[in-house]
């Protein structure tokens, strides 16, 4: 259904049921299903998927006085309760969600509201507010930690508000090398608005191809060349936030004494204290050169060094990342087809240098030094390219695992350099033990991708054979990887945010003052706690 | 008085009425007096000071009783009511406050308390908050915007609370290159301690010899290395913070998706929400080379263009300044005896390059491009070490100023690039303007002393011939100035903090919906107030 059957809304562009757009769906060799067999004993798929006209959805809880509220504000066209256009919102991309997609019975919001300007947004969560309805801000439908889950908490209902109405690059401001970009533009849109002014974004997370410019803000989103480009909240200098009690718009320098930086507040929020409508943004000119290469380190030991000194230093690659054996071993370091290929053998790492040509060269140069030292051997662009080229297919792969009945899902954190080892070790453990545990044997791989002078990224990905209760063997799994997570000392997100996946161990990491002060925020800007329930705060 | 009369503690490293220490006071000599008379009509002190024992200092609020518990929990050592103690901790040092020390009868917190561990900040805090008596934290003293003023509020009674038994280097982490810092140590005090390890802090304000760690997290300080190092905010990874309703321990790794950074909302809380305690900061190797180059310009545009430039790109020099022409011609560029000795004519710009050898060469030749490119001619390191030598005098010089008659103050903001001249000469005009209403001349410099990628930030000093009522006279020009700066769109601080004198002008900032969000935050760490009164929020 949903793609089949009747939607009057624009969809997202992402598949209802699964990562992307079914052009760039991807299979398993059978070589590729016969070593997954061999080593882990995936036999298949668990269970069927339903066919999806089968799929049977939750009666909508809005009404028509509700639809015809929301209608008055936004105009008909742009509100549905059809099945059609509530099932492409009912979530994120999990793997939970993958599997919940495959259901028989399924929730969704009960409504999708499509606003077109900040007053619009205003006076839909003034009639939510009235009206007892909760709202879930939608954007590209990327979450994977349960961040647009329809959860209606005290509401009566829930709507999707989604954004993609917002679609315009409202200023671009060559000087400050600020654009002013409307929150329902995808990682694409924006970068074709501002590549024909000569500008580009920077920010490429995984999910560029679909996630938005809200989402980026909402989930304090880093991308791939975050070394060089910083993470999207170090990039936002300004923002609009349409709350149910007053609309916000902060920053008026990219950095300022005037007391707490409110849109750090904002940044990672998850839209529970507002609606994000407008970024301005650092763009970057289009870089006059482009320099990549690849690395091989003797083990993941001697790669986090060089990748360290690096970090700790004046100068930083665009892109600079390090797999661990087992990732480079199966080649997932490079391109999507996992346990194709030969692989370099060690720790592969991979560095970009974009900009001017000067700067590249000396920044290359620099960093050449500092990975010889720490033993590293240069093995050419040609791995780095192949990095390049498949950046963003890694997830498709995922598809294709579940698809021939093998578990597959990321999960990543950041820590203090000097407890990264541990870190990975704990996580990795808890990771084995656990899918031990539930009868399934596991692949367990790890990568470095975003660096700071104190600390590192760890994004780890795990293949496994599925149980017969996936979702239930998958929740045990993540709760004992989180929870390894936060007893090690490390941050239970680096750039996938909290969502409700992750929301039991918020208290672990900002205390219970810290919880505190979110709900007191939460009532100053929200007081019925219409907007995005059961997300980010405990 | 103060310095002279009887006291039970240690006092402040700074002198009570005026900035720094004796040793390094100055005087202007009667060339430049003569100049000051000639230029702006400058006739000698308004008024005399009263001599040091005739300052008659309000009698203490707080009784036998509450000196009796403060004691119980502190020692009685560190608790006093005597007016020694309490009067160099009446407030801090911006022009009002030294004007205000030279009147007969002045105001000061009621006692002074030293906790000495965060579980004696908790039972000082509780106990006041039962007594309802009020808490100013005080760390260096340094404040010039009236952070540190002795407001009870709603309060009988005030105490200023001096960390200055935090004095601990507590672990140096050299992997991450991270170190824990009490908040009491002095920026000398923990540059010393994490000397002998090899390592600096890298944090270097115009404060920096008298202000401690926990003000500048407190107060989102930006040092002359901003451009190298980044802010203080920026260099901060874990907070520790003791409130009337919990005790926070903030920070797991330098960047986090785990919700809102809550970090961000206590630098710069200037002591509203909360004592900070303690601070995890990145800290640097000590440099094995420093480079120091100073540069001439046609005018302000051109090398504000070059610095933009330098601003936007990868590479940074470690500080990177500009003066405009007024600055650069009276020579409170490079040192603090203006009027004197020749000037370079022009925008004098100096930078300084300091890390490892390969690094420091590479950005010097990069810097030196874009300067060329822009129409900047090379000084030599001359004016940039003489400017290096006089980093922390400027303030002297405004005592001599005053003690002359010559009123002198100096504020700051940041705007993004595109609005920084218009900035300036709104700025620029309103105190031109404000002044002369008064019935003074005035002269009025600027300079650029901390860049990023989209925003810059502009450093005023004015110097001007007082008036019979300087205090009232400088309260008008502040509030032209102010108005000026958030009516051109740009933040009322960038270093300098909100404190008393510039929360009129927090909810042009944040609006009333941020205003909303720190009075939640307010209200859910300290409910009854007692934690510095009058400052911040408006």
């Amino acid at each position: 259904m949903a793609d089949d059957i009747a939607h009057r809304l624009p969809l997202p562009t992402m598949r209802w049921n699964a990562w992307g757009v079914a052009a760039d769906q991807t299979h398993l060799s059978e070589g590729i299903k016969g070593l997954l067999a061999a080593a882990l004993g995936v036999a298949g798929p668990p269970s069927a998927s339903p066919a999806p006209d089968s799929v049977r959805l939750a009666d909508s809880l809005v009404g028509e006085a509700d639809l015809a509220a929301f209608a008055e504000i936004v105009g008909a066209e742009h509100v549905s309760a059809e099945p059609g256009d509530r099932l492409p919102r009912a979530g994120g991309k999990s793997t939970p969600d993958l599997l919940r997609r495959k259901q028989e019975e399924q929730d969704a919001p009960d409504a999708v509201v499509l606003p077109g300007d900040e007053g619009e947004v205003a006076a839909v969560l003034a009639y939510c507010e009235e009206a007892g309805i909760a709202v879930v801000p939608f954007g590209g439908g990327t979450s994977v930690v349960g961040g647009l889950d329809p959860v209606r908490g005290g509401s009566r209902a829930v709507v999707a508000l989604d954004l993609r109405r917002f679609d315009k690059l409202v200023a671009l401001d060559e000087v400050s090398q600020l654009a002013t970009l409307q929150a329902g533009l995808t990682g694409p849109q924006a970068e074709e608005l501002l590549g024909g002014r000569g500008y580009r974004l920077g920010h490429y997370p995984q999910s560029f191809q679909f996630a938005t410019i809200g989402g980026f803000a909402a989930a304090r989103s880093s991308g791939q060349a975050s070394s060089g480009h910083g993470r999207f909240d170090e990039m936002v200098v300004g923002l609009t936030v349409v709350a149910p009690r007053g609309t916000l718009v902060l920053g008026r320098a990219q950095k300022s004494a005037a007391g707490p930086d409110l849109r750090q507040v904002f940044l990672g929020s998850e839209g529970v204290f507002g609606v994000i409508t407008e970024v301005v943004v650092r763009v970057r000119p289009k870089p006059a050169s482009v320099r990549r290469q690849a690395w091989r380190f003797p083990d993941f030991a001697s790669g986090q060094t060089a990748l360290r000194v690096v970090a700790q230093s004046g100068f930083r690659p665009t892109t600079m990342r390090l797999s661990d054996e087992m990732e480079t071993g199966v080649n997932l370091a490079t391109t999507a087809k996992i346990g194709d290929g030969d692989s370099p053998g060690g720790a592969l790492s991979v560095t970009t240098f974009e900009g001017p040509e000067d700067e590249t060269a000396a920044f290359a140069e620099l960093t050449a030094t500092a990975f010889r030292a720490a033993g590293g051997t240069e093995l050419g662009p040609a791995l780095a390219d192949s990095w390049d080229a498949g950046r963003y297919s890694a997830p498709y792969l995922r598809d294709a695992l579940l698809e021939a009945g093998a578990g597959c899902e990321t999960l990543e954190t950041a820590a203090i350099w000097s407890k990264v080892d541990e870190v990975k070790a704990a996580v990795t453990g808890a990771l084995l033990e656990a899918l031990a545990a539930s009868g399934s044997k596991a692949l367990v791989m790890c990568h470095i991708s975003h660096v700071y002078p104190t600390s590192a990224s760890l994004y780890f990905t795990v293949v496994y054979a599925m149980g017969a209760d996936p979702i239930a063997q998958w929740a045990e799994v993540k709760r004992a990887a989180s929870q390894a997570i936060v007893d090690s000392g490390a941050t239970i997100s680096h750039h996938h945010g909290v969502g409700a996946d992750h929301r039991a161990w918020l208290a672990d990491e900002d205390g219970e003052a810290g919880v505190a002060m979110l709900r007191a925020v939460k009532s100053a800007l929200d007081p019925n706690g219409i907007l995005n329930p059961g997300k980010l705060i405990p």
